[in-house]
């Protein structure tokens, strides 16, 4: 009787149950798919399996180190890209000096740095220095002109060569950003970095310890530009130190023969006005119109090339390690 | 017809069909337990709700800063504590040497940089650079005795007072780590401060640009330490540059009486010897047996103090702001 009444019972139902369970089986796929659509786009990267561990290892490899540096994404990939021209020659101060301004560089983001040096072939210890900085970097050579190289007196156009190497080298390898002829032996502010990367033809900045003046910069008054202050103006319609302009580099693609000349004190001027049609007027004004100093002209005083080391009093001793890296 | 069918085709399936079923809905429900728990562990962090949001939050102000700079900490609180002792006194470079300087600690985790300055008085624009750079550091400052200012011949103990109130510094606010002598105008390889940071009494490592030798290193045969050489030994039982070497705190607070001694040329054999007992073959050899050079004695050019600006004919311009900051 009782299994009867059972018997009944479900096949009372039977047209009811199905249809419950099957909405239930729906339900569930449903909240499945919901669960993981909600969880995919910021855990899962595109493109890789469900494994956990490999999710895991790919996460915490490179989604989150984009997630880092506080707000913008570690490669700085959405911002206007900045090329910095470094001319450079073998001295014995050449490794510190890359050293010190690589530290300096790393701190900024989306940079390729564009190390030119005045020789023949690129030297190991610093192609190995710019691989360990970390840094995205061109390392080429460009020699000074042996007309130039001969000359016996008066100063030499030294880094004329690179930095027209450099210009090259964007021609034919960027569509946009920014670039700074950053000498090797300077000092650079990090607040510069984020001012001229945003310079749409030519933006200029004071520069300190230059000449007796302290200081060379456009003159300012109500926000407008009018004149330069340097040590020596020399006839230069722009008169203004290596150090103390950025160039947009759409500004320079659409001006094919602009390039630096072989001219010992005139190669900013001869630069700047190669870039024609262009006038000091159009200059922007950075460092809040030009009040503060966030670059300086910092030279390194010269060491001579190191004594040679007595190899019989020293031989079988670190000393002879060393003797290979000095100049 | 066909409806009857059907109607017996499901009668007849009745037994069968809600086991099935039953059957798909827990296998629903463990596959969606299985899925929140594997993401769970590792996705949301303990102890908030599920709101996405706020995971997403959470997770990437928090979870990801800690997980980012490769394997340590940000703050490598699990390093050994650096202290940085930086002599430094008024002149044109000053801020320049400074602001380089920051730019190579700022990539060495667990550091505190005391910047000394020789001055009555501590300077508004030192303690901004100091604060923008997102250091921890302390600047204090630590006037040469009034007896060696005066001097009027021959070099003067330049640095003394400042070091010697870092040791103080370091006495009444430190238990562990290690200190390292750094002046502002030398250059630093990163490699240096992961080295120095696990002396376990004095390391000492070469220092490149010093005299005419070209570089000061203990001198190593078979990795042991046979002497030192330097361009000027002078009757020096430690004949080493003052950026030759680094001091294990515990090492020092051990010897509560060493000091530097105000004896210009003296200073670094003085204050080693202070640190007795302690013999040069005692000391830990770095950089690589003392193969390498991590740190150079780059020394800047002087400037003049820059010349006055006419502040008749540049009234109402910039030039008067970039005075101010002139030294």
């Amino acid at each position: 009787m009782y299994f009867f009444l059972f018997q009944r019972k479900i096949d009372h139902e039977t047209m009811r149950i199905p249809m419950k369970l099957y909405l239930i089986v729906f339900v569930c796929a449903f909240i499945i798919l919901v669960q993981y659509h909600i969880y995919n786009p910021w855990v899962i990267p595109n493109g890789i399996n469900n494994n956990v561990n490999e999710v895991r290892q790919e996460v915490s490899e490179r989604k989150l180190q984009v997630l880092c540096n506080n707000v913008t994404p570690d490669d700085g990939s959405d911002l206007p890209p900045l090329f910095i021209i470094t001319p450079t020659y073998k001295r014995p101060e050449q490794l510190a000096e890359l050293t010190r301004l690589s530290h300096t560089l790393m701190h900024v983001p989306n940079l390729t740095w564009l190390v030119i040096e005045d020789a023949y072939k690129r030297n190991d210890l610093i192609e190995e220095l710019l691989s360990r900085s970390g840094l995205r970097y061109q390392y080429m050579v460009a020699p000074m002109p042996v007309e130039f190289k001969n000359k016996t007196r008066g100063p030499k156009p030294r880094g004329v060569s690179n930095r027209n190497k450099g210009l090259q080298w964007i021609r034919q390898n960027a569509k946009s950003g920014v670039f700074y002829f950053a000498d090797d032996d300077n000092t650079y502010d990090l607040e510069l970095f984020k001012q001229i990367r945003y310079t749409k033809r030519v933006s200029m900045f004071p520069v300190g310890l230059i000449t007796k003046a302290g200081v060379s910069s456009p003159i300012v008054r109500n926000g407008v530009f009018s004149g330069f202050y340097d040590g020596w103006i020399g006839g230069r319609k722009f008169a203004v130190d290596m150090a103390g302009f950025a160039v947009s580099v759409e500004f320079l693609l659409l001006r094919p023969h602009a390039v630096m000349p072989f001219k010992p004190g005139f190669e900013e001027d001869g630069f700047l006005k190669s870039l024609s049609p262009f006038e000091p007027k159009q200059v922007e004004l950075l460092a809040t119109n030009c009040t503060k100093i966030l670059v300086w002209h910092t030279q390194t005083k010269k060491n001579e090339p190191s004594l040679p080391i007595d190899m019989n009093k020293y031989n079988n001793s670190n000393l002879i390690m060393l003797k290979k890296i000095l100049v």
